[in-house]
């Protein structure tokens, strides 16, 4: 299950090295000492972890930022890989550290839902409370879990302590609006996740939700006030010059694209907007 | 001694793979070529060096926030870290390359103090002068030591070189100001390190030197033309909303801040400004 | 071939873990999943990878500023390092993937010159065109072949796959001007490649090319309109002040200085202007 190097040595004797990577994001920049501290705390526990940095340049407190990202870079990762995700604008409050086991890794984080999009393209098979201090550093702070709590427990796991060590199953996680898609009647309702640089329109709809209403030429979209119609391609040049489309992106969501054009300025919606979506 | 990575074989033979961790804070930036200069040159010597950025983002010749940066991550390192911190503003010229050995890992660059505090928190054993050229790279330039002589010293400890084969002991390391507390018949006198961005004013006088002073629950603190008396609290939380007090900041450096508000904006300080403590 | 970790494990026997350097260069920021996709992308297949960034912030497109840091970081690498460097305005069209294999290490990107001035200096042995699809990521996409391309390329290699494995060798390779330098009759001609933030100006032709002229003391160099008679020195001391010089940079390319001044604002130039030099 861990990824591992493997090496034949001089004696043809097989070793194993265990070397789980450990990848992180966060919203602490780099100009700080909070990641390296990160970075210290884990290579502490577990020295042979792997570490890669996501990104740190997560917009403050963006939690559906963090959660985009995450999700995105996450599906490259080898199977069990333990991803870290500190966008943790109610460190120190009631908002519980968590600790999910997905059918390909692992996501360590703040329950507000940094984690959640990530995990669900995974499968979510666990999600726990991180609640045994002897797993934490000996001193945990009010402001700085990525340190105290989260890093230290990702060297645990990537040091072969079992999930269930670090404390109990939860029965339910935090599910913000952001990772919410409904399916009525063949009605998909979701948001917009994000705005990219080319201006395209990126949804929280995922390909997996996409396919319960089957493999449709044609998508009829709710956008605000709007309702469009739109092709259902693969990729952009299937549209006409300047015409508006849908498509699944690289990041496995629906986005909505003007071939050769901006569909963010066309169209202009923000972060966050409604977006219903069926077969037509 | 040194950290290690630790494996049982598939014959139950145990491994150990010598892989120091080397740290690296400069204010090189990270859009020219001189970050990875340095990586390549430990990586051409110690190819199993386990690399950590603190920061690269140290303002320009910055020495102060080089050494407060290098100083609070560098706490969190296990033992036998190896750090390196280039901010260099007088490379080329007489300052000295120097090593410090302490009782918990290294520090290499420039005796300038940038090296200092961190040092001195660990509790520093030796310091050496880097002085032998078949530990430096072939060809030393004037511009860049990072290089040419930091980077190759870094990589030849963790190789297994002992300090003794750098070079000469010196009798006396380089003390800025930024450094230097006294603590004259219960007056502890330094000065402003730090001013974060959330308005706390951070001190070089450390929690072991405020250990001199007893376990007062209240401090008089000389700060310009002003005489405070402040509580000495340990979290923010035990004065009244607006109030001012004191306190050891997560870096161990003495800090006053003001409850839900700006101690920077109340008190007007700027770093370098010299401050006087004592029990009340 | 391969650098590699060894060890001396508890009972005596030697082990060697394969762990080749790759090195990244590339215009994506570190604000998008893009770099962490690239690392992920490796690790998959070469868990045992030392990876290390050169840069992520070449600006946008800069294939010339790519090359330039690129060649400069390459140098201080070990032999066997492989340097995977994408800037690719270009990606999805008829551009080539290549793989070049210099007698220092490898070099992988697109074929449109980023790799070349790095690759000229360590001496290019072949280069093929990177055709082989089970060599690449499952599904390529048109727009990110750093990801699905480059970066599985650099992994196989990494893991031992022979060059000859990865496509046809090709009969040329694309040559922007700014790799072009000619030699007529003792007049190497060439063009300026970067300026400075010290306001140096550095040209592309190489201490290799300028042996050609022998060792002159004074270079005749004709620049825009201008003919320039300059010292030919080895540090920027030996003119005297606000006086004009050319040497070979730390960089190894020639370089057109003005000692305690600014030869961009002297000289008025532009990446990309023409310079012819001779001895005199």
């Amino acid at each position: 299950m861990h990824p591992a190097k493997t090496s034949r040595g001089t004696r043809g004797i097989t070793i194993t090295v265990s070397d789980r990577i450990i990848t992180l994001t966060t919203d602490f920049g780099l100009k700080d000492p909070y990641v390296a501290e990160m970075k210290a705390a884990i290579l502490g526990i577990s020295p042979a972890s792997t570490l890669v940095d996501i990104t740190h340049e997560i917009e403050k407190f963006n939690i559906r930022m963090g959660a985009f990202v995450l999700s995105c870079a996450a599906n490259y990762f080898p199977n069990g890989t333990i991803h870290v995700a500190v966008v943790d604008p109610s460190v120190g409050t009631r908002r519980r550290p968590v600790l999910i086991e997905t059918k390909r890794g692992f996501f360590i984080g703040p329950d507000n839902g940094v984690l959640l999009l990530a995990a669900e393209k995974d499968g979510i098979k666990t999600f726990r409370e991180i609640t045994k201090q002897h797993l934490m550093l000996p001193e945990v702070s009010n402001t700085f879990h990525g340190r105290d709590v989260f890093a230290p427990a990702a060297a645990h796991l990537a040091s072969g302590v079992e999930t269930k060590e670090f404390g109990p199953e939860l029965s339910e996680i935090f599910r913000p609006l952001f990772a919410r898609v409904t399916n009525e009647k063949g009605v998909l309702t979701g948001q917009i996740l994000h705005l990219d640089d080319f201006g395209n329109i990126i949804t929280n709809i995922t390909l997996a939700q996409m396919a319960h209403l089957g493999s449709p030429n044609q998508l009829k979209i709710g956008l605000g006030h709007r309702v469009l119609e739109l092709k259902f391609r693969k990729t952009y040049g299937e549209a006409e010059s300047n015409e508006a489309l849908a498509l699944i992106g690289s990041h496995t969501y629906l986005e909505i694209a003007v071939n050769q054009g901006n569909a963010v300025e066309e169209f202009k919606v923000k972060t966050g907007d409604r977006i219903a979506v069926s077969a037509r």
